[in-house]
């Protein structure tokens, strides 16, 4: 099972206290490119795995998506989740992610956002999102990068030569790392980009997109903080397609 | 049109005492990798973008194929695979990649080994390769890996926590790197690996496999030093497939 720190009372303290909690999807920098990523949402039936809030969920109503499921792990979220949502076409579900049940052949699309990194089976995961995509249905997320999970001490260095460095080591040891994240003994799956791209292509998927996530020119004029995304990306973003039958 | 630092004298010699030189492609690395992302050969027409000493041609006609062009815009290295062929089944063409013309519908398979990171217009390099490919065709290539191509000082250093990390900054900044590597002023591209993808997509292609390219347990037994390869990878692997008509 996944951990669930999510439902840790720090974690959670810390967690509802981010931009992306408070201001939701627009809190998160990523989430302009992730937009950019999605198919039309009209009239579709969606499914959302790791919901969280549930932004994403009223965001795809509000876009005019036919019904929305989101599941989530976490009691916590879950319940903020349904006590800002007042819409018939959206059901939450709590499951784990890694004993997740569904429906074939059900969704147009699937959207994940910053979870598939806590998922020690993702092969399995992967597997039965593409069944439950009708053909053609299309798989949008985004994990925490390679470059940023690899490393056994990721924060910035300083380079020998004087400048800020992001440092990767252990690259190839595909293990679950720990890091200390809003609460210690944070875990979380480092995988390489081939392994991500291989998962996908293995379980049937046809790669549309993929994105090292980079801040736009206007979003770096609002946030100069966020320069130093420019020197290692933070996030992979992909989408893919399930073959037509 | 790209660098030809091949055919600088001293670059020529230090290249032409590398390993994957005077051994061929079993002095290469990553080479078993590569071969195992290869379509069968047997009967096939093949391409090879930037043949060097021909190496990969000959392997290629001792596999089965009908017919290999061999391409590279060194009068050095084209002299030199020449000398060491005999073979009808073999062509070698002088050509800069940046500027080359392929016949369309003309190839089973492309090859490239650890060139495409010197051309400037990959995205025209890549349209004509696949126009050349006959549909259902194969692209087999190497790069010098994103996180190997990154940063301002490309060189082992080490994290402050005391270990042996490896640098990654200005990865998101898309441009030619200058390097010495073997001659001073060596030029080549970074490009992120999102771009690598999608610049395959987008021209047509289907991506079949991604590989970070890794030793293999036997590899590390005959060769202990190359151990640093699992703190970061080297090279990164591609194949890809046109689509049927």
């Amino acid at each position: 099972m996944t951990s669930n720190i999510y439902d840790d009372e720090n974690f959670f303290k810390g967690y509802s206290q981010l931009d992306r909690s408070v201001k939701g999807l627009d809190g998160a920098p990523e989430w302009e490119t992730m937009r950019s990523m999605l198919p039309d949402l009209n009239g579709a039936d969606l499914l959302d795995l790791g919901c969280g809030f549930g932004w994403f969920c009223r965001f795809a109503r509000q876009s005019g998506a036919a019904s929305v499921h989101g599941i989530d792990v976490s009691e916590k979220m879950l319940s903020r989740a349904k006590a800002d949502t007042k819409d018939a076409g959206i059901a939450y579900f709590k499951t784990d992610l890694e004993s997740v049940e569904l429906r074939p052949n059900r969704y147009d699309a699937a959207y994940s956002s910053l979870v598939f990194h806590y998922i020690a089976d993702l092969r399995g995961l992967l597997a039965k999102i593409y069944a439950s995509l009708k053909p053609e249905g299309r798989l949008v997320c985004s994990v925490e990068h390679p470059i940023y999970t690899a490393s056994a001490a990721p924060q910035w260095i300083r380079h020998p030569a004087g400048f800020r460095t992001w440092p990767v080591d252990g690259y190839q040891r595909e293990e679950a790392r720990t890091t200390n994240w809003l609460a210690e003994g944070f875990t979380k799956q480092h995988r390489t980009f081939g392994t991500y791209i291989n998962l996908l292509v293995g379980t049937g998927f046809t790669i549309e997109r993929v994105v090292d996530w980079a801040p736009s020119a206007g979003q770096l004029a609002e946030h100069p903080e966020w320069e130093e995304e420019l020197d290692r990306p933070m996030f992979l973003l992909m989408s893919a397609r399930r073959l037509s039958d």
